[in-house]
């Protein structure tokens, strides 16, 4: 007989004939109603267990978190909360679950909990309805890209070089760790390590994704990136996966244009696909939202605001402007903001990011050109000589979505910006080739995969949209 | 006007109306016909210059490597190798290519000239299809899964653990390179490093993978795997992406039917969406086999052979079986094996596989039940207490595609095998717990993904089918 899923069975329309499913008991109650999960869907099926034909010590082993084959009729079913059900013919213990010591029982556990069970936390609502998300949020990416006609390509995780000087890297190695081989004048001798030099994991692929951009036009990576930053927060991970598109032949304003459809496709995705996910975590979200204080609430529910993001144009502002609205603001003359915003020039902090989308437009905004010299090496200089043709994109609640620019496409000017700044142009002899022979206009962004899955599940903390989170003191499972 | 890509010129039905597009310059011959490519297509579109009426500076500047805008008419082309073409009315150098030193000329290069220019080698045919390819496959296995009810989820990186034991790992570390932190007792004090242990670049995703699907069912990975293994041979990596789905109630023989059909589904996918790219890889290889003495060449061409594994069944075989065949064949008999086959128990070399894949069977093999002592502590222990669950799958001119197994699912067996492995229960207590509660049987396999792009292009060396290979003593780019 094929297997079925509880997805599947639950779609049925013909009832009333024998089925077999294996999955693991959510809930025993009454000792008569199973609530079986396989995980193919956030719903459970009811099988209806016959007590009293069934075997006492059978019974005691239909416990929480247990594994177990099921046979019986699917029939319509007369309680209420589901239309089907399955009525219990056989029924096989597949693998016990000790209740006396099985960490996920049928009640409400703390999220620090199931961070410390991440190899089990899938096994409740929340998280399979998280991962579940974040898988079709995947897809979706993947078949947008497929749509319009981007090559996904893999970009190195071992990398030689300091891609963006984006800060700490981690170090990859196999040289002994105590007594490493030593140069003459005494440093670590790479030369003797696999590799032959220095080696680290990538902050990002954006550099060889412009190499690929600028002979197959139009690219993306979607990969784990890393940074050895060491901040315990609710928003930051050592290992985080990014999309990173880039595309020859366009400009800021297609870069906004792309990044924007990009978020509204993939958003709209979830909502046709996964509704009953959407809908638990919408639940969820109020639910958790009731302990708030009324201020500290949201304006709109989990659905409402992804339906906002697909359904409203995002708010394209310069930093110029940014910087008079934020000037002139309420929190910056009365001094609310740790950071005041005096003159044009200033790093805008999230405070101002916050207060720009959450406050004044509430909306998801594209902040674009900013100062130069706040931005990285590689972004194209505007004519003004002082601003570059970056953008970030701000979502409410979550803050910096997107970050990208316009590359400088230009190799004087690009050689200039890395003198001033101290790169190694051997190091990047490469990149300034694609400068050298047939350059042309290009940009692109990189996204940050969690910060989309926070987003999309109203989950609030990092830890809980990543399978198996890495941060500092802890590489678990 | 919107601007076009070549593809979708191509395949217009509607000439004669103005277009712009823009591009690399393969080719531009008799000071008129310029082959332009975007790599949106194989294909060069041929934008044909009205030289007479164009300034002489500006011809000079249309060369090999050049990016251009060309505005147009599309026409019916009067010449032989293509339908239509763009009789330019006004042409723009957007990026100069200097053909006294630009690398890539319009001419044959050898792949190892190009592996040293990999930033620039997409620009070439035969890299441009091979890396279209991957992308296709890479999409295919997404779409396969995702329509198959497979959750996609990303395994950590970073790892704290030696999954496999398979072999050496790279070593992950944020400590001062030179001088250590140590403990009392002179060893390299970890509890001091970013993660408060020793991490590693994982080896394969499959233990996590488990924790999945003993929950969400039916799962897999996509991701970058590493060995720090020192082999400089054509068919290893340093860091290579590898598929591993895992799924929960399924035996080593739907494991088997879910490869087969698996890989079927991904190879027919490039078979319909691919034909250009494969056409010309398909010549590319013949010219290639050309060069080779008669018995060296293959009987089938590229899309021949990727056609028939599409088309036909993979020949399932017992380790036994495949045991008996290979001591009563010729080279084994002939002494012509360099390890000779002499009784059961005997691990396969790749000479042994090859000579069933290639000489015995004549298309892809599933060998199966292989000794318990040469495969991996997870495999699942048959009746026989001597063999376990695995299987390999063999294909011709590859060798093996796909390494799976059903997983040991018994809590003791798989206690006492990790003893006698001197595999640390405590550092895998998680993975224990998938066996403590709700256990139940399942099943995956690995795919390594280049060994997939390799048969799909016939590129005979592994460094061609990444876009930034990573091995022994090189990590540019």
């Amino acid at each position: 007989m094929k297997m079925h899923t509880v997805a599947e069975l639950l779609k049925k329309e013909n009832t009333l004939h024998e089925v077999t499913i294996k999955g693991w008991v959510r809930s025993f109650r009454s000792n008569r109603f199973i609530a079986l999960n396989d995980g193919s869907t956030l719903n459970n099926i009811q099988c209806v267990v016959n007590f009293e034909q069934t075997d006492e010590a059978l019974l005691k082993r239909i416990t929480t978190g247990a594994a177990v084959s099921v046979t019986g009729e699917l029939t319509e079913s007369q309680g209420q909360g589901q239309s089907l059900e399955i009525q219990v013919k056989s029924i096989e213990i597949l693998g016990d679950s000790d209740p006396e010591t099985y960490p996920i029982q049928p009640k409400k556990h703390s999220f620090e909990f199931l961070r410390e069970n991440a190899h089990l936390r899938t096994r409740t609502n929340t998280f399979s309805a998280v991962m579940r998300l974040r898988s079709s949020l995947s897809f979706a990416i993947h078949k947008y890209f497929n749509e319009n006609g981007f090559y996904y390509m893999h970009t190195p995780i071992i990398t030689g070089s300091d891609a963006e000087g984006a800060g700490e890297m981690f170090r990859v190695t196999g040289l002994d760790p105590k007594n490493p081989p030593l140069t003459e004048d005494g440093k670590v001798d790479y030369s003797e390590d696999f590799f032959g030099k220095e080696t680290n994991l990538t902050v990002s692929g954006q550099l060889e994704a412009e190499a690929y951009a600028m002979s197959l036009g139009k690219v993306y990576t979607f990969g784990p990136t890393f940074r050895a930053e060491n901040s315990n927060t609710s928003r930051h991970l050592a290992e985080f996966w990014m999309i990173e598109p880039e595309v020859a032949f366009m400009d800021l304003a297609g870069n906004m244009d792309l990044a924007e459809d990009f978020m509204k496709s993939v958003l709209s995705y979830i909502l046709k696909h996964n509704q009953e996910d959407l809908q638990f975590l919408n639940q969820r979200l109020l639910d958790e939202e009731k302990t708030k204080p009324q201020a500290d609430r949201s304006d709109m529910s989990l659905i409402e605001k992804i339906s906002f993001v697909v359904e409203n144009n995002f708010k394209r502002v310069s930093y110029t402007e940014a910087i008079d609205i934020l000037r002139d603001s309420k929190p910056n003359k009365k001094k609310k903001f740790n950071y005041i915003i005096e003159e044009w020039g200033a790093d805008l902090q999230s405070e101002h990011e916050r207060f720009l989308v959450e406050k004044h437009f509430k909306c998801p905004v594209i902040l674009f050109d900013y100062p130069a010299n706040i931005k990285a090496f590689y972004m194209r200089l505007n004519e003004d000589g002082k601003t570059v043709r970056a953008m970030d994109i701000l979502f409410p609640g979550i803050g910096e979505m997107v970050g990208g620019s316009q590359r400088e496409e230009r190799l004087e000017v690009l050689k200039e910006k890395m003198k001033a700044l101290n790169i190694d142009e051997e190091e990047l002899w490469w990149y300034l080739d694609l400068r050298k022979y047939g350059t042309a206009v290009h940009s692109g962004f990189g996204l940050g995969f969690e910060r989309l899955v926070m987003f999309a599940t109203g989950m609030g903390n990092i830890r809980d949209v990543i399978p198996f989170p890495r941060t500092p003191q802890n590489a678990e499972f």
